[in-house]
C-alpha cells in the first residue's frame, strides 16, 4: 500500500527489469498482446479446460503425451513448431474445437515472464482481448498491481504498453500511480485516441515482423477489446478461468 | 547500416537494457536530463575547459587534488556532497566562476550508462540545453545512433525519453528508425506538444522528487530548449567541447 492509502499501480517494461519491482502479494498481470495473452483469452473463454504455458517446444510435446484430451500449440518465426500440433493464433481455437481440452502452449517471452514471477499473490494474463474483466478484476483485489509486459527478446514493444496504458487510464482513480512507465504507457494510450489500436500499432516493430507471415487479421482481432472476457488465473501450472 | 542504407537510430530505456542494443562504431547519446548531461552542457558551454564524470565522490575528492584549477560537484539526496564543493545545478556554473576551469563531477545514473559503453565510436551527451546541437551533429555522422537514457536507478524515466523523442522527432527522416522504443519516445514528445517541456514533466517521478528538494527552477531550466548549444564529446576521460 502506498502513503495514500490506494494500492499501487505500476508497469514494468521488460523482463529484464522485473528485478527492479516488487512483486510480493502483488496481483501481477502478464501482458503478451502479440498473441499468446491474447490466445489464452480466446480459448479459455471458448471452453479449454485450461492453458498450460510452458517454455520449450520439448516440455509441450512432453505434457501433450501425458495430458488426456490435450493439445499441443506453439509457433517459431510463424510457423506450428515441428513437432506441436497448432499455431499460436486466437482465431484457432473457437468453441467447437477447444471446449473441454488442454491447451498446452509454447510461447517464448509471455511464458518466460510468467515463470519468472515468484512471490506475486496472484498472476493472472491480459490482452485487448480480455480488458475490462482484467479491469474489473484488479479493481476488486484491493492489491498492490504490477503490470508485466513480456516485450520481445527483453526489448520494450509497442503492443503490450499500449495495453497497459489502457488498464492504467481505467484504473488511475482507484490506484495510486508513482511510477513513470505507467504515465508514459497512459500517454500511449490517449495518443492512440482509445479505441482503434491496430491503427495505432501498424507502426510498430511486431506488426511489421508478422506482417510478413501473413498475420495481419491476427493482429486485428487481438486488438478489439472485450471479445473475451474472462480473467485467466494461475492455479499451479495452469491457468484457469477466475470465477 | 540498414537495409535502406539511412543509418539506425534506436533509443535504450535504461543501462539495464544496454545489452540488448549493439553500440559497436555507434554514436552513443548519454542523456541525463535532470541534471547531469544538463549542467555539463551549461559548464562546458559557459567556458569549462573540460568536465570529468565520475561515478563515486570518493574519486571526485581525489581527482580534485590532482587536477589544477579543478572543481569537484556532485550531489546526493539533492544537497552537495560531503567533501565536495559544489552541486549538481547547471545554474552554479556560469562563466566568471566557470571559464578554464576542470569540473569534476559525480553523478550515479548518467555517469554509470557512459562508462557502460565499450565500443562506441563516439560518444556525446544530450539534453534539452542543446537539443539542437545535438541533432546536427547527428545529421552530420552518417553512423548508426543510440540515444541512451540514464534513467533513475535503472528504471525507465519520462525526462530522459521525452528529449530521446525531441531528437526521434527531428531525426525521423534521415535515419531508419525500426525500434518500439524510439517510436514511443516520439508519440510521447507529440504528446507534450513539442514547447512546454516542463509542464508535460510536472507528473513525473523525478519531478516529485526533485522539488522536495525546492528545485523546481532548476528543473525548468533544464527543460529550456538550446540554451547552451555545445556538444559535450567523450575524449579519453574528459568531456570536452566538440569543435
Amino acid at each position: 500500500m502506498s502513503s495514500t492509502g490506494k494500492p499501487t499501480l505500476e508497469v514494468c517494461f521488460s523482463p529484464a527489469l522485473l528485478h527492479l519491482y516488487n512483486t510480493k502479494n502483488a496481483v501481477v498481470v502478464i501482458i503478451d498482446v502479440f498473441r499468446a495473452t491474447s490466445t489464452i483469452a480466446a480459448a479459455l473463454h471458448n471452453g479449454a479446460k485450461c492453458v498450460i504455458p510452458v517454455a520449450s517446444v520439448e516440455e509441450c510435446i512432453q505434457l501433450g503425451t501425458e495430458i488426456d484430451n490435450s493439445i499441443t500449440a506453439g509457433e517459431r518465426d510463424g510457423k506450428v513448431a515441428a513437432g506441436l500440433q497448432h499455431g499460436n493464433s486466437p482465431l484457432e481455437y473457437h468453441p467447437e474445437f477447444i471446449k473441454d481440452k488442454t491447451l498446452v502452449l509454447t510461447t517464448t517471452n509471455g511464458t518466460r515472464l510468467l515463470h519468472m514471477v515468484k512471490d506475486a499473490a496472484v498472476i493472472i494474463t491480459g490482452s485487448f482481448l480480455n480488458l475490462s474483466a482484467v479491469c474489473n478484476f484488479l479493481a476488486g483485489q484491493n492489491k498492490n498491481v504490477l503490470l508485466g509486459c513480456a516485450s520481445w527478446k527483453d526489448r520494450f514493444n509497442l503492443e503490450d504498453t499500449l495495453f497497459a496504458g489502457a488498464v492504467v487510464n481505467r484504473m488511475q482513480e482507484k490506484f495510486n500511480i508513482n511510477c513513470d512507465s505507467a504515465r508514459a504507457a497512459n500517454h500511449l494510450y490517449k495518443a492512440s485516441g482509445g479505441n482503434d489500436f491496430i491503427s495505432f500499432l501498424r507502426d510498430s516493430s511486431h506488426y511489421n515482423r508478422l506482417s510478413a507471415f501473413g498475420l495481419e487479421h491476427d493482429m486485428a482481432y487481438c486488438c478489439t477489446p472485450d471479445l473475451h472476457p474472462v480473467v485467466p488465473i494461475l492455479k499451479g501450472r495452469e491457468l484457469v478461468v477466475h470465477y
